[in-house]
């Protein structure tokens, strides 16, 4: 069972804006045993989106519109897909009826080109939109004699979530053959993905059935599996016995079985130790602060930090000798090193981490003159005393500071294993 | 003069990873006078990849290939594009000697399916990739009696652009018709969409050789003009008689008429009136921080600051009497203005700001019982003394936080106009 996605709008064609919503429409197909097998994008013209509408219905089984359903000269997905399949569009009145009554609380008369979206394919089923105007729509056909399963969808994601999960997803699973998905993800942080594919894959490729997708991201490696089988049992039998041969394979290095973020392994295992944490962050600013407080409930744990870009504030917020910054330079051992030391004292946290760096664009200046982009010290203190880690970063500012971060994560999870 | 983009590569299909070259590809189209008008995403399966390269030769003059070019039996593009033209593939001897040298170079032997990226489609030039092994490739030819220009670009995406700034638009730029293209973007901050098209609908669509995009995420709304012309004097003079047209009438609404961030623009003018800044954070946890410190250069006009989430550090780290907080509770108004007053006093900085609020996932609790998720105040202190505005933000904890930051930034901003 294959689908398309089509994602009509020319916004999508510019350089400022991606179709998103395909996303979490692959998810959902997925979860029904269906896979994406095309996706296009096309613009806001009648000419080009029956042409893709021709193309979509002749190669996939399932074909999902999203966009063009609004009340603009511009919204012709309902005209493309009449077109397409020789189908009338006749106006709905309840609809009509319902949006007179949107407009009507809001105050506003409806201006006439509303009516548009009140347009259904003969032998469609009108599909309610709870979030917004554009009703979807679901219809079963056959196109050059094979059986087709045409779905409109309105583009804005709200919208098209609200009425994928609500009207259509039911509607797929009452025709499609039961299938069920079963999916895990393993995550690691630091290490090339390439040593990642040289463990694992003499173990994945053994799992046929599964699907195993490696992806590798801001310092992250992610390993997403993923089986369809006639029963949910059988499916997440596979994809757990893979999971654990690779949890085998590579042990401490996993810092998720389940898809959670670094931060939030961190911060669950300082609440099992009774820890709390502090930081004090010059190159990456309050990132790791950012990071961490992302997570809901983190203030449990994470009592706060500074942000200690001036020289002046090291030693403002987190005691750091004005000579020691003078001598070895701001970005130094030294200074990591009373950072984590310091800012721990100051908060009466369990753990402090200090961060000190070059992110650039250029190398260091000042007292830190000769030194180079992206070297940056990671001190973490604890009640048994500092200790400071050396790195040297690529990349460009926004790649240093967040992998200085990441670093910091992933150090302070060793330290709690 | 149309383009399509052909993304070829079975992840792209997967809910985790998505096309994102294209928008690449269309800003260096754009550039060239050329519109984008399709784009597919496409597995890595011979026939399916087929099937959208006759689409794409069919409807588009310039069709683009991106991935499918690397050694493994997944890479398709070339075997699917000769299938579709017509066309043999040969195998290019100096490619070949190439990777050799490239893996020898790296004391690996080379395994023997790498030979395949030597293949080139008959007629077509070969484009060395200066940041991989696969070569691009471009070939002009006639489909179905029609002139089309038929390019093979590898899917990494430093290599793509690489080889399509040296190898590609030159190319295209020696065959198409000159075309300039001038752009121009302004944005503002915190004004709703519909406000903005309201106000501006009625400039923009006087300019009909002017393409306008309006775009609006995350509390800000960006207007992206865009004009082809003959030559670049033509095309620019439309786009900044427009942008003109549009300052005139929203004003000191716009932060920035040349695309800057706003956290870029604020630290732009404290630096005019030789003015510094600190933070103290608590619901934003650092974020506000670290997007000015993003910021190359911010550390001249940004000190720093403090993260305070645990209500201790409130008055650690920005003299916040613990009265204040237990009376008012720490989400008040009291609170943010001390907060303010307290970051600028301890760090010397001329503006303080702090910011305390509610993020959820829930509402307020212990001395904040009873106030509601989104409850957000924000504490401006500098010589003249205090000002706190509050706020009632909608929706998730991610959104509360990032919009209580892009609130901060308004108000810093409208302070120093």
């Amino acid at each position: 069972m294959l689908a398309e996605i089509v994602a009509a709008g020319s916004e999508m064609l510019t350089p400022f804006r991606q179709d998103t919503n395909s996303l979490y429409l692959s998810a959902e197909l997925n979860d029904l045993g269906v896979q994406v097998a095309f996706k296009t994008i096309v613009g806001d013209s009648l000419a080009h989106l029956t042409g893709a509408a021709k193309n979509a219905l002749s190669r996939a089984d399932i074909v999902i519109f999203s966009g063009g359903l609004g009340p603009t000269e511009d919204d012709l997905t309902r005209e493309a897909v009449a077109a397409t399949l020789g189908l009338e569009l006749h106006r709905d009145n309840t609809i009509i009826t319902a949006l007179y009554k949107r407009f009507a609380a809001r105050r506003i008369p409806m201006p006439p080109n509303n009516a548009k979206q009140a347009d259904i394919l003969d032998g469609a089923t009108m599909l309610p939109n709870s979030q917004g105007s554009a009703p979807g729509q679901f219809l079963e056909v056959a196109y050059e004699g094979k059986r087709r399963i045409v779905i409109l969808l309105p583009g804005p994601p709200k919208e098209l979530k609200a009425l994928f999960a609500e009207e259509v997803k039911p509607r797929l699973a009452a025709i499609l053959p039961p299938a069920f998905l079963a999916r895990r993800e393993l995550r690691m942080a630091l290490i090339p993905e390439s040593t990642v594919d040289a463990r694992t894959a003499p173990i994945y490729q053994r799992y046929a059935a599964v699907e195993t997708t490696i992806l590798a991201t801001n310092g992250e490696i992610q390993l997403h599996f993923q089986c369809a089988k006639p029963t949910l049992a059988e499916a997440q039998a596979r994809v757990d016995a893979l999971a654990e041969e690779i949890e085998q394979e590579m042990q401490d290095d996993i810092f998720s079985s389940t898809g959670e973020a670094l931060e939030g392994v961190v911060l669950l295992m300082l609440g099992l130790r009774h820890l709390s944490l502090a930081t004090a962050e010059s190159c990456t600013g309050g990132l790791l602060a950012e990071r961490l407080t992302a997570i809901p409930g983190s203030s449990r744990y994470f009592l706060g930090g500074a942000v200690v870009y001036a020289d002046a504030l090291k030693t403002v917020f987190a005691d750091v000798p004005a000579a020691v910054i003078e001598r070895e330079g701001p970005v130094s051992e030294a200074v990591a090193s009373a950072l984590a030391a310091g800012i721990r004292a100051r908060t009466g946290a369990s753990i402090g981490i200090g961060i000190t760096g070059i992110a650039g664009p250029g190398g260091g200046t000042g007292a830190d003159a000769g030194k180079p982009l992206g070297l940056v010290y990671i001190g973490l203190a604890d009640a048994a005393g500092v200790r400071v880690r050396e790195l040297q970063l690529m990349g460009d500012r926004e790649r240093i500071r967040w992998w200085a971060t990441q670093h910091a994560l992933e150090i302070l999870r060793r330290h709690l294993l």
